[in-house]
Formats: structure tokens, C-alpha cells, sequence
């Protein structure tokens, strides 16, 4: 099962241990990980998996694969700058978001608007008109949101 | 000036009709309209646009120009899907929102990412652990949103 | 009528003469001209078009409007490198190619392979097992060439 | 080591006998085959390098995992067509192009366009103003082609 991970490709200590237990609880639960490659909570969460055993995919931005941090495995060399991050939507079964800035929220509303489960770790919230939407799934550490992710996958 | 007008392909007609409003109020300032040429508040922008006098341009998702709503006059064929959104954005100046589903949302984490500023008429809003981020600019009406994007890029 | 010209992004005052031709042709004959909007046959062939009063598009590599040379008019921002070459090849009618490298060689194929009619001047020959393909419509001129490309699509 | 194979979604028996050699070659060396996912030459290189113990990554051009053939072990979904030919260049170290048509020359432009060697396996013969180029490395079968291509990266 391919799983994706999103966020910042610059994170404080907090959120990159939060990431990097993400990484391997998925790890733990044979899941592949697939994000954008890069550092922050890619990177964190790469690690996280690798350390565990785990298999990670990293879909890049730019035009080269040594631009992929330590913990990818596989590289895959886009060219596309940000519009890679639909491909890692399209790519997995859920999607799970951590802190994250406005490259983040897109990568939401991607994932969003073409019906794949987002499990949200501190990440954004959404409203229209005054009103709150649910349509993240709220998780409140690693553990509960690969727990989430993988409930949502199975239903 | 090229600016953006993004939105839902399927609207209100209480929404279309801003849609159009907006389209005629850029027409009237002389800017060139780019949306993603398909149906709702992409057609009534266009609309309003051309009616005024003003020039469109579309950058469709599909392959086919046949695709375009009739008030395109420039229809640009990706066949990329949803990632034409992002070109939609690094060709304008600034975005106007109207409404939208997640797709917009999308669009307005790409447009913040890339500094690109947006103006919200009845769109989103964006909180982070509670706090209401005042990233996009908030119009009244089709007049106020034109004028507070040409305001935005004048600076 | 869109009509893309393709070429390299640098080429010799011949070629140069050649394409600012082409682009002169295809203003007189109403048709709109799609490119790269680079430099070389893009920039000839853009600057021949608004001398005679054309219209210009420019299909961008990278993420910046002043990318494009001074005779497009209307520049879209891609951000997809060469991919951008898929691009005008479905936005147009028929392309004409010429001079140029592999850069043109892959535009040509994209061409052929979605059944868009490309005209040649001073290009590729393509053969397969010693076989030479005629899928290249050849012009001796930029008159010819234009004249062709209306043939072309007028079947 | 990451090697391309690219070739028609369709193929002759005869291709496809040579197609699956390539694939048999490059995992009995430990390279991991990156193709379009599909069907053909795609598929048939596929199966031989899975059959032989080997790795697949299968960039596809559409929205659905489930288009991959069932010999890719890593599909990719990027929604973008045929411009996902690009991607499958930019991620690899060598290419080896087997048959194939208009698809298959547009990739090799692309490769040659970025200096990555092609070898190639009764494919296109590349000429200009009838002088034949020599700028695809010729194989005679799968085993040289295999050979050729690890030779053509370890420069």
C-alpha cells in the first residue's frame, strides 16, 4: 500500500519527530512511503521509515535526483516544480499532512478534491462562510494517524 | 495585466452572476482575464469579460479546445488535468477567488505559495490551530474584488 | 487558426531569416502563432509576425513572464521545462518545424504521434530500418511552408 | 542504477520476445527498469525483469494505478499524458528504445536533448539534410543492448 506523507521542506525539531514516527509507524505496518522527496518533514519521515525497514518514493520537483534527501529510495525525477505534488496524490490511497505552509494546503485541497482520505497531524483548517469543514481527519500523534490513514484506506 | 479568476465549473446562478460582474469590471480596466476555461464560474467570467469587450484566455485541462467555454478566445489545450491550475497562476498577476470546492482551495495554496496575492469573494477561509490566517484579501462585491486586485499588484 | 512554429532557442542568421518569414506569412494569412516563446526561431519568427500585425503566443519553459522574447504577446508561464513542447503541439492545428535539435525532434514526434500535421523546413529526416518516412510535409520556403500548413489543415 | 526502456504500447511477438530479454538483462545486472507502465514493449520488459527477480517502476500517463500491466511493481499516476515520457528520461541514467513509433521518437528526442545516452534496438534512424546522425548507440539484441547501455553510463 502506497501511503503519502506532506508537508514543509522546513520543519522545527517538534513537527520532524512527529514525522519521523509517521515514517515508521508506516514502515511498521508495510506500507510504502511516497512524499516530495525533499528535507523537513520529507526528509524526517523518510528517515523515520528507512530506520524501520520501510520503502520510500520520492516524486522531485526538480531536475535532479541528488537533489532527493538520504532516506528515498526511489527518486523519481519530475521537472514539474510543485505541480509534482498532484502526482504524489494521485499516486497513493491516503494521504497523511503534517504542520505544512500554503504548499501544504494545495496539496490538500488536491487530495480533497479527488477523494482521497487526508489525516491532518497540527496541520491547516478549513472553513467556508464561517462554518468549520470535517473533511480532514483530525489525528493527535504518529501512531493514531497511520492508525487513521489505514482505516480510512479500508473502508 | 493578466489576472486570474478561479472557481468552481458548476456554480449558483447567484455566484455566476458575481462571476460575471467580475469579469466585466476587469474588461472595463483593461486587464486580460485567465481562468481554466471551462464551464460555471469560469464561463461567466468569461462572459462578462467578452461582453464588455474584454479578452479571455483559457488553460484547459483536457485535450481538446473544443472543450472551452464559447467566451474563450484564446484556449490553451495541457492535457495536464488539475496541474493547470498552477499555470494558470505563474501566468497572472494576481487571482481572484469566487466560491469554489476543493479544487479552488488548491488554487489558493498554490497562488500563497508563490506570493501570488488573492482576493476572496465568498471563498475560503484558512485557520492554523484556530487562528484565522488573514492571507486573502476579502471583496464585498465584483467592483470591490477587481479593485482591491489591482490595488494588490500596484503595490 | 492557432499554428505553432517550432526551433531551437538559438540559431543562424539563415535560419533566423527563414523564420521571421514564416512568422510575417502567418500574420498576413490571420493566423495566430504559438511557440516557446524563446529566443532563436521562436524570437524570429515572433518578431515577423507582429511586424505584419500577427498575434503571438508563448508557451514558457520556466516561471517567469520576462522570459519571453519581446515579441510574444502573450506569454503563459508553464514551469514545466521542455514539457511545455506537449503544450503548443495541443493547442495548435498544425506546427511548423524548423531547423532546430533534439528539442525539435521530440516536438515533432509529439506532432506525429497525436496526428497534427508538421511541415518542415531544413529539418529531421526520420527513417525506420533504411526506410525513409514521409510523414514530414517538406517546404523549400517560409512562403511554401505557410501555404502548406493551410493546406494542411483545410483537408 | 535506474535504466529506461521505452517502445510502443503495442508490439509484434518478435518485439516483445526482444523486449523481455532487455527487461531479463538489466535485472540480472541489478538495475531497476523504469518504463511507461503500460502494454507492449512496456509490458514485455516488464515481465522479463520481474521473472528474473528484478525491479519495475511504471510512470504512468493516466489517473489510475490499476492501468499498469501487472508486471510493475511501482506505479506511478501522473495524469499527464504523454508528457510522463519526460519524467521517465529525467529519472533514469541510460535509455534503451526498442521498435516503436511517433511516442517512442518524441522520447528519444527528449533523451538525446538532455545528453542521456539512447541505445537502441531496431528503432529510429535519425537523419539531417541526408546526413544520418549517430547519436543512438546501435544494439544488435537484448544481451548488447544491456551491455551498451551499463557501458554508456560507466564513462
Amino acid at each position: 500500500m502506497f501511503i503519502g506523507v506532506i508537508g514543509g521542506g522546513r520543519c522545527s525539531k517538534k513537527v520532524a519527530i512527529l514525522a519521523e514516527g509517521v515514517g515508521r509507524e508506516l514502515a511498521e505496518h508495510g506500507a510504502t512511503l511516497v512524499c516530495g522527496g525533499l528535507g523537513g518533514v520529507m526528509e524526517a519521515a523518510c528517515r523515520g521509515a528507512r530506520e524501520a525497514g520501510g520503502r520510500t518514493i520520492g516524486i522531485l520537483p526538480g531536475n535532479r535526483a541528488e537533489d532527493a534527501n538520504a532516506y528515498v529510495d526511489t527518486p523519481i525525477v519530475t521537472g514539474i516544480g510543485e505541480m509534482r505534488n498532484v502526482i504524489i496524490i494521485k499516486s497513493v490511497e491516503v494521504v497523511i499532512a503534517i504542520d505544512g505552509q500554503y504548499g501544504t494546503l494545495s496539496e490538500i485541497g488536491h487530495a480533497l478534491a479527488r477523494g482521497i482520505p487526508v489525516v491532518g497531524l497540527d496541520t491547516w483548517e478549513l472553513s467556508q462562510r464561517g462554518k468549520l469543514k470535517d473533511s480532514i481527519i483530525l489525528a493527535k500523534d504518529a501512531k493514531d494517524a497511520v492508525e487513521k490513514a489505514l482505516a480510512a484506506v479500508s473502508v
